[in-house]
């Protein structure tokens, strides 16, 4: 194995997450894959890699023949989401408990963010805890959900309600699973890309908006400078908080109506990062009635997330009332109140600590049909 | 409410486990139910007990009586081992999303261990953690499962081997519930009691061997002593190596073989403490091997715990090979290396660095019918 440093530096990049003895390294770039050894993280001699039907033949090989020494089992999971549920976390540890894994295990999530969010409870639950390594192989994954430790599988009453704060022991990120990335799961991801640049980044937002031609047609130094800056504004946000009792929570923007959006379709319409894309449009609407936005700062956002032919409002059949009742089970609401993340200015994302009925009502019944 | 301290000093015992910002206190003594507020450890304004059939009748009532001003709802389960799974679990969250609890929410376990484990793991893993209280209702849950914070529930493939370590923020417990407890389960937490004094506490084992009798006869006082004497040791222990990077594991002693004799039952025979009853028996025939004990040594522990009509020998129908079969998926296991928790003396126990399997072969040929 050769160290991605010495062979591909100009293109390589690294970040540390820093939480102390819990930090951990990103590496960015083309053909990591191949080029980081997996070994350097690997303590002891049994590995489980989870991935799902339609990463496993594309880069599977690669993985396994970079571990020769290695006793490997694999858990194929069905692709969607859908499918993140406690009996498929189950079809984990049963493998890993035939197979004999022990505390010594690593557990390598090979996949976009379903793998990445079951292997990393599968990770934080098998025998109270093993280490474990994420591969993002979606954009969506490799800007978001692979980096800051939060994992878990979904109820059918609530996205994301059963898990745990568990950070993996490294996240290899490489740039050139997005060539194989259905354009729809593509800018999925784009909606989260998004995100960093309207809560905490505006300098980025405004590169975006330049950008856009180049990041459509999938500009490999493009999308490096995208997913770098993600990682690096999420790695900033999650070190200062890492179990989300502040400032974390403005990485939810738009995720409160998003999670009702997808509740509301059963995790079978919409993707996550659509559902998002949505959900941001309807917290910057939010933020204007608070008196934060202009109608031309919302449009600016609005107009970036439309480019990459996201959805800009909820679906045609979901009403006020189906919001309100789902948005009551989201994670963000404290004793009956809902926390929201708004917009003081593009780039300055923060959590609502005045946030009115009034607002809601005036946003959701421009939103949605009566 | 009254502050148990005022009414009951004389009775009423307080521990600390020093965890530093996850510390939290230790209430022993009779009629803690009723004297212990439990409003002063709730933040939130909804509660779930999570009980069992058996207990709920018994002490739900005056739980949920101290509670006037919360949103209380109550899952309560069947009782017993077998019970203790991952589709129960899901029956928790599913509670608490119908209810629409959240981050807020104080999960409260009233039960035995197989009740403190669930709802600790519960507590852990919904929503990616909330706080709960332990009230556990058998002895064995009193001195052992409900400090410490370790929860999780059984795969069909092995006992406890999904969970996390996730601390309550308070445990009460109510030394009147041990008058209806039945003898089986009495003397079953028994074997977790004498083993403090054999891994820490030489002069509690002797006091132990001075009060039998006092103890079958469930004396208050000796039984607070008891209680008190290994709430003690436990917490010691677990301020030391929270996590079981290291001298924890000797909690373990005789685990490994009664984890091995529950798996091999399918958690429908003995009840844990009788397994592990026999496990230590095994376990001091080992430390013999070792070199460590002598006959009268063994003899000491064996029939302290004979005394109490606890097992000292593993199921007949348990070979030798199902012992080593099951023994390999213990989470005590590293690298396929069976790490065992043998005595140096009576009230030494230590992790075996070096055991050979010469000793295991003579213990397991002298328990088990070839």
């Amino acid at each position: 194995m050769i160290n991605s440093e010495s062979l591909d530096s100009k293109t390589s990049k690294h970040i540390i997450v820093d939480l102390g003895d819990r930090s951990y390294p990103i590496s960015i770039g083309p053909k990591q894959i191949s080029l980081v050894d997996l070994n350097q993280y690997i303590q002891g001699g049994k590995v489980l890699i989870v991935t799902n039907e339609t990463i496993a033949p594309l880069y599977l090989s690669s993985i396994t023949a970079g571990l020769p020494n290695k006793q490997i089992d694999v858990v194929t999971l069905p692709d969607g989401e859908r499918f993140k549920t406690l009996d498929n976390l189950n079809s984990i540890f049963t493998k890993l408990l035939e197979k004999n894994h022990d505390r010594k295990t690593t557990l390598i999530a090979l996949g976009g963010g379903v793998v990445g969010d079951m292997t990393g409870f599968a990770a934080a639950s098998y025998q109270r805890g093993v280490p474990f390594i994420q591969i993002p192989t979606t954009l969506l994954a490799q800007v978001d959900s692979s980096v800051g430790g939060k994992t878990g599988v979904n109820h059918p009453l609530g996205k994301n309600m059963l898990g745990a704060f568990h950070q993996p022991i490294a996240v290899i990120i490489d740039t050139d699973t997005l060539t194989t990335l259905p354009e729809r799961q593509f800018f999925a991801g784009m909606a989260e890309v998004i995100k960093y640049g309207l809560i905490a980044d505006y300098p980025f937002f405004e590169w975006l908006e330049a950008n856009v031609e180049a990041l459509i047609r999938r500009d490999p130094l493009a999308l490096s400078v995208a997913i770098e800056r993600s990682c690096i504004n999420k790695a900033k946000i999650v070190s200062a908080d890492e179990t989300e009792q502040g400032i974390r929570a403005i990485l939810n923007l738009g995720h409160t109506f998003g999670h009702a959006i997808e509740t509301f379709q059963e995790y079978q319409g919409w993707l996550h990062g659509e559902a998002v894309a949505a959900g941001i449009v309807m917290a910057l609407d939010l933020s204007m009635n608070a008196g934060n936005l202009s109608q031309i700062d919302v449009d600016r956002g609005k107009k970036l997330i439309s480019m990459f032919s996201l959805p800009v409002a909820p679906p045609e059949d979901m009403s006020a009332e189906a919001f309100i009742k789902l948005m009551l089970r989201d994670k963000k609401v404290f004793d009956g109140q809902l926390r929201l993340i708004l917009l003081r200015s593009l780039g300055d994302g923060y959590v609502s600590q005045d946030f009115t009925q009034a607002w809601m009502d005036a946003t959701l019944a421009k939103f949605c049909q009566s």
